[in-house]
């Protein structure tokens, strides 16, 4: 065993090793808007036993996208969400993939000025957020949908 | 071999360690527009033989970018370099940095827009990527140029 | 020995394992606008060992965020702070949040609109940064703060 340990093969270094978790969540949205998830995320990361190494939140969808951004005055959500409907407006003119609804078009654009996908490392078991930082899953849609947010966790 | 079984250092083990690979696409643009790098990025990663992990794509320019998007409808992509052609014009009163031509600016703009890096989880030895999601290089120059996006995936 | 190298247990090979490092950045900001900090994260990676992996940066707060911009012409940051001070200007007609600031809110809407995070791969110890490219805490508050960034580098 000794010289086992030295050459790193004990029992010990094995459980130390680097390992990977996924998991999907799936979200119900209420139409455009943004969606808190940060405990939900939390909860998850906290059940793996992992701790020093870092997350990947992936947003399987091209009119909804991912938001780090201030959980504690809901206004911020208002003035966000008013931002992105004025920056990219739903109007028939300005547009010319008109198909899917006048409400899709914007909410490529919305997407694309957004996140598709999150990276956060993660200490001591948990994320390091800011104080005042939420993850929030951004509904660019009129209608209410279910979203898919992988998750990946890597570390040991 | 019973021992160093237990000890997780047997041959089994050894082949499902975390191990990387990088590689570097190089792509030819044709002026401003998204370039669809999906199917390379697809069969570079199956080659690979890893099966879960998770993939980080990076644009080595400021003046092009990454984006996932709908890879459905055509007039997606037109709709979409619209809005970057008006939310950043090529206006000599606008800005400063004139000197590598009056689209160089824009270009950087657009760029700080959308993203100079993506990561995408890996599951099953595939990309996660939602039914409707497309990997794209976004030029924001006006000349045809080549432009370098590093691969690297990680995972067992 | 000889049956340990086969293994993939010899000393060498504990050597090269996958490992991570973690380090909190703080930076000194004197206001709005972008600071470069690509030295500071060069050398914290240089000094971890790692030839090949990839580095997060993770940035702790919603009105300062992250940027890979061109490091050669000043002017370039000039006009890109321009851009953002315009697309979401202060004006308090504009926003329900108003509390900490008119200056607050188009915090929060610019930093939306950048990156809370960035993943760089690294190759042959270094940080695969193109020609160009820069990393910049991008400051957005009137008045100077310390601001912190995560690092997070994995890697063997």
């Amino acid at each position: 065993m000794r010289s086992l340990r030295k050459l790193g093969c004990e029992p010990g270094h094995d459980e130390m090793k680097m390992r990977q978790a996924q998991h999907q969540l799936s979200i119900a949205t209420s139409g455009k808007g943004l969606v808190e998830i940060t405990s939900q995320v939390k909860r998850w990361v906290a059940g793996q036993g992992i701790a020093t190494g870092f997350l990947t939140l992936y947003c399987r969808h091209t009119s909804a996208s991912l938001l780090i951004q201030e959980n504690a005055d809901p206004a911020v959500q208002t003035d966000l969400a008013n931002f992105f409907e004025e920056i990219a407006p739903e109007d028939s003119k300005r547009y010319v993939h008109k198909t899917e609804g006048l409400d899709d078009m914007p909410a490529h654009i919305r997407a694309a000025l957004s996140q598709t996908q999150l990276a956060i490392p993660v200490a001591s078991g948990r994320m390091v957020l800011g104080t005042w930082q939420g993850i929030y899953l951004f509904e660019h849609r009129r209608a209410p949908r279910r979203r898919e947010v992988v998750l990946h966790l890597l570390g040991e």
